[in-house]
């Protein structure tokens, strides 16, 4: 954002520009954003998560965001503040308990975030991290053509959101949507959420390496990441191709499942996977094929997400737009 | 219903006690009925399906319960048409290609039905039979308390439906819900849709009986059917047992997919197999437990079915409640 956009926003009454702040706490950093009414990201700051500290320790992390938020010229127009959390949360209690927080249990994040001097009189929205993502993807991304989709981000785990009849569709914990955990190899390799044969343990960049390993790909230099597996997959190694192709294989029934159970359109695919592009995305599209054969969920399309890591501060700014709505009826 | 029940509708203004009538088409028999606005099945006709002569033949069949219902007394106050067809079917062109009546392909019901003499005036809905099922349990039976919930149909296959946010979820084509044919066994026994490991092919009263015959069960007088599997199974015969238990644990899979992916408070089971009650229900709710693990999806409940065979009539007017209120707006 440039120094003359702030002033020209200066000059016009400040209910005129409504503007949305965003929080995106991860259990690596927690972003802080001001995203305008047409969803862009103005500006925004972050700060490393201290996730091994106390609660109390990881909540000043979110508090100093805040603060430095607080203190750009815009803050003023800010009506409404979005929270995409790493997960489970529980909206409807404001809670979060992020498997990669772990001190954070129940932690009463929306409240805390009410709580701060800079927002106590503006509505605050929690939501969780992925569904944040496919808001984002809804708003301004891949997945704006489509009033079915499934949105999904493939990185060290498998998180995923879904848009129904054009709504985001939270369920009433806000956790639906949440593909890394269904079940598709049901009496599979038991899971670390209690079930057995989960997509995320198939599927994920972990799931990836793992698969390789196992199949007996040798890494050239020590490197046994997913992203190294990539690169020797691309450059033909057929234990390599096998583990992308296996993960797509299990990504395929997912998506399938999703499509069959809710009739979506397209599957819109991010995180950090998913930057393998074409490798991941090819047989995925073939192996989609085969699983959603029926005539009413075949065709539905894949593609890649558009807002990359962005859509996170998008994202939790989307979940806030129906508080700023409510709250600045007249300048929409 | 009783004559005197007919004299006393008589008496009021037709529009003050409006009707649905309901047309519930299967592979087996084609039934035809009257439903008042509580969703009392007051009257009802069937006949055979001639599901092996030509699609005329077929139609014909349909008219001729239409002609029979048509000659009720009530018939004049009956304000909508609901039809509930054995799938898939196709809501937004109105068409249905039943599996189990291979002589109708894109075959279009909707129309031919809004074309009967006695119809031609009233709107005609149109859905699949695990969706009228669904919309029956949800409006006067086992998924009335619930807002999100599953509604399923064991039989000779597995159909579903869904329950979103306190309204029947169709899908644009009217299939969502069409749990038999996710797969959760994606590297599984190829299934006739052309997926693999479909919940079907692993929990239908046809799938429990491969699967105890594959164990090396023996029929005591022949009938290898999945009810003598049954029967076995209650009288302790642990391959019986294992049948029972391994539909269970797929269903199990299954229904904590769809709690995984939308969340929903219950999972009501209908069909001939659910007859076996705790038997299948038994393990049902203990494999549940461990396959939805995750807190927003754990205490997904079990519950059977409480309409019966009457589910199809009283769901296919179900579908059509809402033209009802259209039609009629002042009565309700």
């Amino acid at each position: 954002m440039s120094y003359e956009t702030a002033i020209a926003v200066d000059e016009l009454p400040t209910s005129a520009r409504p503007l949305l702040a965003a929080l995106d706490i991860g259990g690596t950093k927690i972003a802080g954003g001001l995203v305008d009414a047409d969803g862009t990201l103005l500006h925004h700051v972050q700060r490393p998560t201290p996730a091994r500290e106390d609660a109390r320790t990881v909540l000043a992390a979110v508090e100093a965001v805040l603060d430095e938020l607080a203190l750009h010229p815009l803050w003023a127009t800010v009506r409404a503040v979005g929270i995409g959390s790493a997960g489970p949360v529980d909206i409807e209690a404001g809670t979060v308990s992020p498997v990669n927080i772990p001190v954070w249990r129940a932690f009463p994040l929306r409240a805390r975030v009410g709580a701060h001097p800079a927002v106590r009189e503006l509505p605050v929205v929690l939501g969780g991290d992925a569904i944040a993502m496919t808001a984002a993807e809804h708003w301004r991304g891949a997945a704006r053509p489509y009033r079915n989709a499934l949105c999904l981000v493939v990185s060290t785990g498998v998180g995923a959101g879904l848009i129904i009849d054009g709504r985001l569709h939270t369920g009433r914990t806000g956790n639906a949507g949440h593909l890394g955990h269904i079940s598709v190899d049901f009496t599979g390799r038991p899971c670390p959420c209690g079930s057995r044969g989960c997509l995320e343990g198939l599927a994920s960049g972990t799931a990836i390496a793992r698969t390789a390993a196992e199949a007996g790909w040798q890494p050239a230099n020590g490197d046994g990441s997913a992203t190294a597996v990539a690169e020797s997959a691309l450059a033909g190694d057929p234990l390599a191709l096998h583990a992308f192709d296996r993960a797509a294989r299990a990504l395929a029934a997912g998506i399938a499942a999703t499509a069959t159970l809710v009739e979506i359109e397209a599957a819109v695919i991010g995180g950090g996977v998913a930057k393998a592009g074409e490798l991941l995305l090819g047989p995925l599209r073939r192996h989609l094929d085969a699983y959603a054969a029926l005539p009413f969920a075949a065709h539905t399309l894949v593609v890649p997400a558009q807002l990359g890591t962005d859509a996170g501060l998008i994202g939790a700014a989307a979940l806030a737009r129906p508080a700023l709505r409510a709250a600045a009826p007249a300048t929409t």
